[in-house]
């Protein structure tokens, strides 16, 4: 059995885009993989230290997502990444064996540094740090953006490059595995859903809120009557459709009619509503009956099995190097 | 009581360089200090991770020459570095309110980045990692050579940044406390006595060893015949006795008889040899008692001891930076 990492930042609540971008694949992978899901509350601050402010509280909401949603604590592995002090350790001891210029090469890197003008040392050696991530618990595979790919092969790098040093078989190479799940856009039709954006459906937003939102989204502005025909592309509805409409036929004879006209756009936001809320509301459900203690006991458990095995890893780790 | 960091890198056996340039002062601050004495195992990696090897085994060695030395373990607590994984942690914290660029301003690093040519990601981070050690235990003063004070310097901004940035007083300033050691060169007149450019005396050398290292130093070559009169300015011999003879009355009549001739070489280095032997012979005496497990024990009790303040600061730390 193949062994899975994949996590997230704890920056607040999940929305639906993590939903379709990564949640239902893991719900896939953790009936067939050891599978292992970090709450990477260490990383938040790489960017921007403010974010830390309520880290604590955005676990367990972050948490409560993932359980409400059908992930299975009995078959995952959770784990808080600031918990495992030997992550800092092993990441301390990689720094060792990594150029800077390595680093500034890595293209998500170079974006980064010229999006936020960032160069934080935090922010430098955050590729490192993930490295230390991925290899600690015996990772073969790591589920990828194609952006992401470049640090997966910096990591395989890395490994190899202390294996040659120490002679050793320490840590085993890592594959990227593409992503194949669709992206959702914000409901304000920007091509990333994101809670800071407020362009985010929520999973924990209950009905009104749904619909409010679903209300707002923009769909053609040369649709003034209802007769009107309509434009599907562009149409923030109809990209919502696309991934939430469990019919393919259907959803083409809605695009047709809106096409040559005779549908409303608050027909089509009521189907959208409502296929969003099939899809929320046993989540919904689920969530109400999970408590915060819980959910820190279910990332405890995690962390403690996760925290044997870095100990376990590091002693064999310091004979190689200190031996 | 104020609170002293100082410490050595477990690179290997210490020797008379380390003894007249901070020894012989840790044995004056443990009596009137709170003296913390790291065994920087971690840094050993950050210019060259192949020092690593035999770390262990250095680690007992330098033990045993802080023990023979006089350091009292009832007094001074003497941690190994890397077994303080919240150091790690602090540190990473650390890195995240650092910028690349007032890392390269620190005149040490950019002297030795442009000796070594290095610049992986652990020399960069190294500052960073030294300030944690520094603030971790509460320290008041740091003893420094003049060339490190930029580094405290450098602690001071990072910790002054970090109370700002959280509004907390987290940390304290430090004290660096330039060091009127003198400095010892090595038997071959380099500069730096040093092990690794194996023209160091080191604590552990027994006599026959000592004996032949004096009579290998440099004098003067103008000076053939015991009646020739010699140099005094560059002869190592009298460089050592500067710091070795214990009279200076006795000094100065040595060296008038040696500057105006009939005083011989080997007169002079056997001068020297007992004065370095009566330095070196109780620390021999006091090594010959000492077993590795003892020396493992001590410095047990101290890292454990640590463990536990570093444990309690990093609950503050991070209900500063999560909560």
């Amino acid at each position: 059995m193949k062994t899975i990492l994949t996590g997230d930042r704890p920056t607040g609540a999940l929305h639906l885009g993590h939903y379709v971008g990564s949640i239902i694949q893991r719900l896939k992978y953790q009936n067939d993989h050891k599978l292992y899901v970090i709450v990477a509350d260490t990383q938040v601050l790489n960017n921007d230290t403010a974010k830390g402010k309520n880290v604590n509280s955005n676990i367990v909401e972050v948490m409560k997502d993932y359980i409400s949603c059908g992930l299975d604590p009995t078959k995952v592995t959770f784990f808080q990444q600031s918990k495992i002090l030997e992550l800092f350790e092993l990441y301390t001891y990689f720094t060792n064996i990594v150029s800077l210029s390595s680093i500034l090469r890595i293209p998500t890197i170079k974006a980064e540094k010229e999006m936020y003008g960032s160069s934080n040392m935090g922010f430098l050696n955050y590729p490192i740090s993930q490295a230390a991530d991925i290899v600690m618990f015996g990772t073969d595979i790591v589920p990828v953006g194609i952006d992401q790919v470049p640090v997966v092969e910096f990591t395989n790098d890395l490994i190899q490059k202390f294996n040659h040093l120490y002679s050793v078989i320490m840590f085993k190479n890592v594959v990227p595995e593409l992503s194949s799940c669709p992206k959702l856009v914000g409901i304000d039709g920007n091509t990333k859903m994101s809670k800071s954006l407020g362009n985010a459906i929520l999973l924990s937003d209950n009905e009104t809120i749904v619909k409010k939102k679903v209300r707002s989204m923009y769909t053609d502005s040369g649709h003034l009557r209802i007769s009107d025909p309509g434009k599907i592309e562009g149409n923030v509805v109809f990209s919502f459709l696309d991934i939430f409409h469990d019919s393919t036929e259907e959803l083409k004879e809605l695009k047709e009619h809106y096409s040559r006209g005779g549908l409303g756009d608050s027909t089509i936001k009521s189907i959208l509503e409502q296929k969003i809320n099939n899809v929320l509301e046993p989540i919904r459900c689920k969530r109400n009956t999970l408590s915060n203690d819980d959910m820190l006991d279910i990332l405890a458990t995690g962390t403690n099995k996760c925290k044997q095995i870095a100990s376990d890893k590091m002693q064999e780790v310091r004979s190689v190097i200190f031996g």
